[in-house]
């Protein structure tokens, strides 16, 4: 069944399962796709045709069921199971990534971190330990590792990125300012902060110019 | 001019910026649209018609002048100049990226940190002071603020983006793990790490499913 569910709907569904989660914190039990629409800034078509992926879920006047439409998004987004997660590269980044705790409300763990540093290798983040990134085939062939995050700079990452592919690690976080290439099978999510800077330095510019204008 | 720059292709142009910087650093000098296209994976066609905005680079049959493109899509995202950012939240992340330095090498520098907690305002990162964010007013009127960077909790975020407003800081990079709903004038660009993490979680396990079907 997954498998049908387009690229485009994916994406967008940790937004959907964010919403409902909030929802159900604030105790609302139903909510129609109008009023999701409302809340999310998304057309109520859009939202019926992302959620009628599943099936199901919302009645004709009654609205969705925010509790079985989160569990059921949840499930297919796989955060009622626990994912293992490596850092390679435990410099600041990495360590702030290892001492956020909220990733494993999701499920999202990370179990340990990977550096070439003699001055880190050994260590610990919040008791998470720090390994010579020379012993990561020997680590992933001896435990489950579904996600591995990269926080290393531009020049090591494409050899990173081709050791964690050859190890059948398939899912990366990439974190370093350059786009992988990588086999068709390997997913990438990249976090490329310089250019969210660059896009807001564009707008601010703008901004700049027409607040002069005005004057 | 830049004001008719498709909202689509600003958001590309940093890309084009960061592969115009490798070429650069590779001492390429020009390049045709053809071979842009197989180094970034964008078809040729949409290249030309993204390059187009600016008018007057490509030449037929002799390609793009590397060193004038950077240049230009450089002073249309405003890396010719000096950004001053603050960082509301000098937690883990917020500090890290404090300490991350290559942001200046684009003209993007931190000036100050905020936040709440006793034990972190006098203190600093990497020299740069983290204030009570109750001076947030006065120091914004007494510095020139481009572009405030959120890593605060969830709960507070949507207070600490309504007081940025006020302020007249029109560009935020929000890290908190919620949208923020802010008027129209106002460009957030949003990483939501957890967001990438269940679309990673998903990819993961469609692809444990296809390995369990084929043994």
């Amino acid at each position: 069944m997954q498998k049908d569910i387009s690229e485009a709907v994916v994406r967008r569904l940790p937004r959907y399962y964010r919403y409902l989660s909030d929802l159900l914190d604030e105790g609302v039990e139903r909510i129609s796709s109008g009023d999701l629409s409302d809340i999310m800034k998304v057309t109520a078509s859009q939202i019926r045709q992302d959620l009628n992926n599943f099936g199901g879920f919302g009645q004709q006047g009654y609205g969705y069921n925010v509790r079985y439409l989160h569990e059921e998004i949840g499930k297919i987004l796989g955060v009622d199971r626990k994912h293992s997660i490596i850092v390679i590269g435990a410099g600041d980044m990495g360590q702030a990534l290892a001492k956020y705790t909220n990733f494993e409300r999701l499920g999202f763990f990370i179990i340990a971190l990977f550096d070439i540093d003699p001055e880190l290798i050994g260590g610990d983040v919040r008791g998470l330990p720090i390994y010579d990134i020379s012993k990561l085939p020997e680590f992933v062939r001896g435990h489950n590792v579904d996600i591995a995050v990269m926080t290393v700079p531009k020049g090591s990452a494409e050899d990173i990125a081709e050791m964690l592919t050859s190890l059948n690690i398939h899912a990366i976080l990439n974190f370093a300012h350059l786009d992988l290439d990588l086999p068709d099978d390997v997913v990438v999510e990249n976090v490329h902060l310089s250019d969210s800077l660059m896009r807001l330095s564009y707008h601010s510019l703008i901004n700049r110019e027409s607040l002069d204008g005005k004057e």
